[in-house]
């Protein structure tokens, strides 16, 4: 049943994430030698590279160096979770007609995920779908959106309300690109990379205890084993469902307290990984009440939250009822009835609607009380 | 290799798009009865029927009362090409999210061709994915919009630029609704019946021919084969070649220069069915200087796209350099070649760029000297 798996070589890693002919790899590696892959999945004689304002001084010219032999363009967005709207996706869509950009092209993200997400959905609809790679250059695009196929941009009522399903030729991550990622964006990656040892992995939970400090120190080998196993449980769950159709969303872990923060923030506080840091707390105390996990598993999952300075409890201004109010939006709302992902133990999540709505207020209530 | 299957009773007709799980029917028939199909296509609670100005005051209630145990919102949309974009897409999305459609919920497209593609797009990208169903009230849209899983909106700079390959649950077909159908739109709508012959079907080219006066006087019997005979043409075509690698491209003669039209006025001139009858006159003039169709041929064309009041010239204001400049944004365009849906024969069509750049410039020429 393992439907991703892994090639080594001394150099790099590639694990591929099984869809059909829609499969892709992922290639894991450190430094420039990870751009050299990229040429291979650029089809057709033109690409447009969509990055920001940050990242485009780091590794723009590496990049368009490996890509010489090509036509390429480029758009340079604003960088942060605000500027994921239709307007900047349509700044994407204008340079591509404006540069004659046919079915052929390549869209490559360089980026974090609000570049990965908007680029995959501008390739997904510019002439009705053209090829796009995903070079995610944050912790938690690599291990997290650049894999899987989820794109989107936001809504001002609501997260990633308009998107698609469309998987990438390719995911390149150079792990080398971490070293000039700022810490709170870097805490905010392992948010996700522990969500994955809740959700799916219990040995990958207990390492990630063990190996807290490495990680903190940044250490090549450390980050390379999670950013792995963070891809390998993300493709074993995306192969299985790969348009989320039942055990996919178990990766939204604290995403429906997450999403609901960032929303009432208009995504300008917190970050997405410190969203979804609070939620996963708040969903493990969920669980707890519900009769899943135990009160030493809720702090065994609190306390590792806390090691990688992640918050967890939501910011002062928002209520319960903020909550309520905005979760009811939430897509895995179905027929009225909100679901939830909640944990059967640690290493295993479950998708419900069956909790009680007094017990999911009574975290509200306590988690807001903070 | 005949992948469209036809069922006929005495009240209706159903044909059959053959695309594996994403097969659908397409109910042709006349008056209320047809909405009462609507019905069991809704799968959950809810549904949003997206329409326009003109249309809600004729069919909405009819459609409303067909759908009473549902929990049914609307939005109605100014009618007309120039709105087919972006901002008004978001309508439909804000909408959604306002009244709190979740992924079960399932968009009514009830209008013409620009209601059917922003609905269909709508319901491509809202939260990555939901149902919907096309009820055509032109004949433009009954016979080539509604079927084949084609949605976009508009760009500024370039038509359905921005849109996703995305089928339907079903296409309903209520032959009434042409009745209250202006004349100079159900002309507009014969210019893609047309096509069909051009295309595909010499004996339904043959059949135009004899049938013209019928139809100009909207005999039911003669509609309704006329439709049948177009989406049967068009769920062949397309069955085999879903998102357009190769045959489907055929279904766009005369597109290349009538989009080239439309885009030149801003989508507020010709009428889309009127730039492609322009467009048909275009291309056969160019397939029979590449060696393809005689000039008796052309003549024939030109003759029965007259007979149906449609124009035969581009606007008096565009000249050759206008069309050349535009053509080159198609989406048909790949690696910078041109290629254009080219008459090999009355009834058999192929997507070339074997033509001499100078035939085409002749064409353009000739056709804006008119």
């Amino acid at each position: 049943m393992m439907s991703a798996d892994r090639t080594e070589t001394s150099l790099s890693k590639t694990i591929n994430v099984d869809l059909g002919e829609r499969s892709y790899p992922i290639h894991i590696g450190s430094g420039q030698i990870c751009y050299a892959d990229v040429g291979q999945y650029v089809l057709g004689k033109k690409a447009l590279i969509v990055t920001n304002e940050t990242i485009a001084p780091l590794y723009l010219d590496i990049l368009l160096g490996q890509l010489s032999d090509k036509h390429v363009d480029q758009v340079i967005l604003k960088d942060g979770e605000q500027f994921k709207t239709l307007d900047h996706l349509n700044l994407i869509l204008t340079q591509l007609i404006e540069k004659h950009h046919d079915r052929k092209t390549t869209l490559i993200a360089l980026g974090g995920g609000v570049i990965g997400d908007m680029t995959g959905f501008a390739a997904a609809c510019y002439q009705r779908g053209v090829a796009f790679i995903q070079i995610p250059t944050t912790l938690l695009a690599q291990v997290d959106s650049s894999v899987g196929g989820k794109t989107a941009v936001n809504h001002p009522l609501g997260k990633n309300m308009i998107g698609a399903f469309y998987q990438p030729q390719a995911v390149i991550i150079d792990i080398n690109s971490l070293k000039t990622l700022p810490d709170r964006e870097f805490f905010a990656g392992m948010a996700e990379v522990i969500k994955y040892g809740l959700i799916s992995d219990y040995g990958f939970f207990q390492w990630l205890e063990r190996n807290t400090a490495s990680l903190l120190h940044r250490d090549e080998k450390a980050l390379a084993y999670a950013i792995e196993h963070s891809c390998l449980n993300k493709a074993k769950i995306v192969s299985a469902d790969e348009t989320e159709q039942g055990i996919r969303a178990i990766l939204n872990l604290g995403h429906t307290f997450g999403h609901a923060i960032e929303t009432f923030q208009q995504y300008t506080g917190f970050l997405h990984g410190e969203a979804v840091a609070v939620g996963m707390v708040m969903a493990a105390e969920l669980s707890r009440i519900s009769g899943g996990v135990s009160q030493q598993d809720v702090d065994r999952a609190r306390a590792l939250i806390i090691a990688f300075s992640l918050p967890i409890a939501p910011p002062e201004a928002m209520q319960a009822d903020d909550f309520m109010r905005l979760m009811v939006r939430d897509k895995k709302v179905l027929d009225g009835q909100l679901r939830l992902v909640l944990l059967e133990r640690l290493g295993s999540a479950v998708v419900s609607a069956d909790f009680r709505l007094q017990w999911l207020e009574e975290v509200l209530v306590k988690a807001c009380q903070n």
